[in-house]
């Protein structure tokens, strides 16, 4: 066992419960310096404790104990403000903040958020989990405190090696730069680098940190340079004048952390982010510089957890539940990610063209067998959904099909990159949605309850929603042999229930249950709420009512059968795992309209709201998207909406 | 007039006719070195004619005449690739690939496109006109050669330093620098440098290239460095080691390029854009060095046409008609940007909180007034929509109320930022979209056909769509007055009409047009499109059928009157000046079905496809958003709706 492990398993104390004894950052400042590595101790155990019942982000969060209680230490929480890029690294900052008592209820419905919540604490700022935003809401916080003559709180923005890959840090870092010179600008920003944010961080800029990082004594180093460099007069004239550059100048041959400093920024680093005390001193001296500042704190994902730290794939960056002393995560069921990653390996066999993207999520989109199968063939672009979709298009442009593999809610990032590079191009990219629908646990951004919305606008897109893990090979198999313009496949997050057969066709839709000639009501059920309308068709049959269910299996374009289909029927009922604006069921209704079929519609998805986290069978239920929550809904529409048609004109 | 202005006036030619002989590259190629500059002149001469005519991106092109020469006699297009970001700068491109003897078509319904076009060339690339994708594509396209075997064609991006301050840059030189040791890519980056791609480019990047633009002589000063460095035994060891090092380390100093050598990139520059031979030259070592290289080449934007050079505002950018001998632009008649960039300097001395961001557009946007009234409340952040939005969040979350403001089609490269960090912490944000709807002569990419639709899922957004001038200082005045979450107002490009005065209110609507208890059909008419309905609601009272018009004014969340009005009417009729996908229609469709109320509802908006350049009236008339388009298809519906609705159900 490790030095660090230690921590955990055989804690230092300076006496029990002095994590408990912290009802907020005042109590951390008043610590004497000696109980701080028994409080990091204390916080270690309870992280690994919380997160083994349910899941959580552990790996990050063991990585920045002693960085969060140097920043409470040094910062004037709530007055200064403190934000979180992602938000899935502050537990501790929870634990400091008053909440630590509350982390038996982390990620459950009604307790505590895994991310940072404003309703929980006037210490949270920022709710959102998208990545790389941390540096633009301390740029327009540090201008707004200026504004208002509160230019002595100080913004602090923390934000990981991977997050800086993102476009928005850049543009970011650029404008703080623009104003690196102002006093009254006072924003630290915390660049917390463990070189593997989600997998190994890729690119230009990931050598440029890794050389920074190779180079923590070259501070020593650089004195003995100058003391020999200092006495030659190098050159004269204007040059002398430079030797402070000089000095500047040597440092990069070294160091090349000039990437900040050409911009303009202050920088101070590299810091060893498990030493207190160092990080502390680094703070304070950034901190009371006044202008903006980057501190380049470095630390080990995992830290102190040697399950975590030696876990290969991500350090527990946010494993399911898990057993505490070993580390040995229950099995998780087979799912959709799984079908996906399996499928794409044998179409790979096939098509050698097929190449794939992930923006830093290799395992968690089920790409990593594709990668080791074609290893030529896969790009890691980091977070950079943009670039991402936009390489992409190149790639296609240039003769291949490209898969793009990328979480639901995260491609809203790429919209643009989707509608005007690759759809106005009609160029064959095929996009893979996983976590679409509800998620559940991690809260309002993770929801991928959007992209059925916004991408019906993309003209010449098509969108396929696989109801089962059958559904899902065949529809990638149709998806990549498309050749004059992107699709989407989407799927929700989670474990894959059986399969579920189709009775009979109509056009490109599959019919999952016939209702008869005449029956009353059509269900068009959109990917995998198919198992959901089924239960709830056979719910009404006792009821009197009888239902045809039809997955339509493209849900854009929409078949013409679906016309056919929908004519004459008391009801159309259409049911999706997606937000109920501007998804299918507007679709389907203006399908109808279009084609003067004026037909009751009825959208049956996801308020159009931001979703509190509790778990995704809970949410379904709680919005009425189960086979009883439906059932019940269509008769009472199939009531009011026949009376209301009474009133219609009708000739 | 100045040296460089001759080159227009007084063309010192080979003989006549040089551009004429221009058929394609090749022909460039073959061109004697002396003839160049007649041929710069002639399309110098042509530029301005062109533009003069019918308004189009002079500025920009006479700023790239010899680069352009330069890239067509190093690269070998169409098999090495010309990938030119934002695409208005490929005038010249297109002169030098057989399309010189169209320009009297420029921007014209059927004629040439103001931007690069598959349709119209093998040497065009990329149509889309939104800034900071070309590196983006051009790292997808040189992996894809890599990948099939065809690594010896080269891939060349032209990116401006404006350009480059957005977000997808970064991702892209990220990515590219991740493979700068790959011989097997050969990717050219051109900057093209002219320090004020809209306006003045802000930010810690264009510091640095504007250090970078101050030390073109630096090489000589190295040169007598180096050799008074080099004979000093400077220290032993391993530092002796570095002493090329040492020369990068003065570099810096002097010269501080090392921002894209720190990302491991190869620089060649800064090169005189203006110097044909010198940057064919850079060209060349470039193509040759195989991998990744930047090359940095320094452009005047207007360059060879004194009224652009001398033109503060931006260099003749994009002006519409004007004098080709004098640059006078004909007076623009007072539009909506106006009277948006009026009414926000009233209410910014009222409301000391407003302040106003720009992403690189404060004159286009109408932002300039603003500016000059409250020097300290503006912010321009480059190119940069992503940070425009998120820094907007930051300065709500600091007490004050953002207006953003920006061409509709670019917001969507905001979506994610305007969901996530805006609506989901519910904070007063105004985004203020102008050019919403059809744009017309900048073709598919510039129309701001998207934003009703997307913004539908936004959860606590609204969004104004004022119909005229008062419309949109009274719906500008209720949104900065919203505290609770985001607002937009969005309006189109062009003249306003005269005002349209209300007849009535209904709830928060205002009645344009009164149709009467029994009234056949309901028109709800979305912003401008007023006017239109008003037309044919009179056109169709001449056929019998009685109409009312009303402005829903906010057209997100709807006014639950309109449930009210739309009850018994044979027709619901709802025009927009969005794409006909998810936009108001459908909300207004989803709003009667929610409430049980089966009317009859058609949409009346832009077909969900990319338009063709035309001028906007005419594509308005192609596709039937006319009084006469609406009254005759209303016509046709009220036909065939009650047709259909004779065949549903009724009790």
């Amino acid at each position: 066992m490790s030095e660090r492990s230690r921590r955990v398993s055989e804690p230092d104390r300076g006496g029990p419960g002095l994590l408990a004894s912290v009802t907020g950052p005042e109590d951390v400042r008043n610590l004497d310096p000696d109980e701080l590595p028994a409080l990091a101790a204390e916080i270690r155990e309870l992280l690994v404790a919380a997160t083994a019942r349910g899941g959580g982000h552990l790996g990050p969060n063991l990585g920045v104990v002693e960085l969060t209680i140097a920043m409470h230490r040094v910062f004037d929480s709530p007055r200064d403000r403190i934000v979180w890029d992602t938000g899935h690294q502050a537990y501790v900052h929870k634990m400091l903040t008053g909440r630590a008592g509350d982390f038996t209820t982390l990620r459950q419905e009604g307790g505590l958020s895994g991310y940072p919540s404003q309703a929980e604490s006037p210490h949270d700022v920022v709710e959102n989990s998208h990545a790389s935003t941390a540096l633009s809401y301390a740029d327009g916080l540090a201008k707004a405190y200026r504004l208002r003559g509160e230019s002595d709180r100080t913004v602090v923005a923390v934000i990981g090696d991977g997050a800086l890959t993102g476009g928005m840090a850049w543009e970011a870092l650029n404008n703080i730069a623009g104003h690196a010179k102002d006093p009254d600008l006072p924003l630290v920003i915390v660049v917390n680098d463990n070189g593997r944010s989600y997998s190994p961080t890729i690119g230009g800029l990931a050598s440029h940190l890794a050389s920074l990082r190779m180079t923590q004594n070259y501070e020593h180093m650089l004195e003995f340079v100058k003391q020999n460099l200092g006495r030659v007069p190098v050159v004269g004239g204007p040059l002398y004048e430079t030797l402070h550059g000089v000095k500047k100048g040597i440092k990069d041959v070294l160091a090349p952390q000039v990437m900040f400093e050409d911009l303009g920024l202050k920088y101070v680093g590299p810091i060893d982010g498990h030493d207190e005390p160092a990080v502390e001193a680094a703070l304070r001296r950034a901190r009371d510089f006044g202008g903006p500042v980057i501190v380049h704190v470095l630390t080990v994902k995992g830290s102190g957890y040697s399950p975590a730290e030696n876990h290969d794939e991500d350090c527990f960056h946010s494993p399911g539940a898990f057993d505490p002393l070993t580390g040995e995560e229950r099995p998780k069921p087979h799912g959709w990610t799984n079908v996906f990653g399996q499928e794409l390996v044998r179409l790979g066999a096939e098509r050698r063209d097929l190449v794939a993207i992930t923006a830093a999520m290799l395992h968690p989109t089920g790409l990593a067998p594709f990668a080791a199968a074609y290893p030529d063939r896969v790009f890691d672009v980091g977070i950079a959904e943009q670039h991402a979709l936009t390489s992409a298009a190149g790639l296609a442009l240039g003769g291949l099909h490209p898969v793009v593999a990328v979480y639901a809610t995260f491609l809203n990032r790429a919209f643009d990159q989707l509608l005007m590079d690759v759809a106005l191009h009609r160029l064959p990219v095929t996009v893979v949605l996983d976590r679409a629908g509800v998620t559940g646990d991690d809260g309002a951004s993770h929801n991928g309850m959007w992209d059925m919305s916004i991408l019906q606008v993309v003209p010449g897109l098509s969108i396929a929603a696989p109801r089962d893990g059958a559904r899902l090979r065949e529809l990638l198999g149709e998806a990549v042999a498309v050749e004059d313009g992107p699709t989407v496949v989407r799927y929700p997050k989670g474990a894959l229930g059986p399969d579920i057969e189709a009775t009979g066709r109509l056009g490109g839709m599959d019919v999952l249950r016939e209702g008869g000639p005449d029956a009353d009501v059509l269900m068009v059920a959109a990917g995998p709420m198919a198992e959901q309308c089924l239960e709830a068709a056979a719910l009404l049959d006792a009821h009197g009512i009888s239902a045809t269910v039809v997955d339509p299996r493209w849900v854009k374009p929409l078949d013409q059968a679906l016309v056919t289909a929908a004519r004459g029927r008391r009801l159309v009922a259409v049911v999706e795992d997606n937000g109920r604006v501007g998804g299918v069921g507007d679709a389907v209704a203006r399908l109808l309209r279009d084609a003067d079929v004026d037909v009751p519609v009825r959208t049956f998805g996801i308020p159009q709201r931001f979703l509190d986290h509790a778990k995704r069978p809970k949410i379904l239920a709680e919005i009425g998207l189960t086979g009883q929550g439906l059932a019940r809904q269509i008769t009472e529409k199939i009531a009011s909406g026949t009376a209301e048609l009474a009133d219609q004109p009708t000739a």
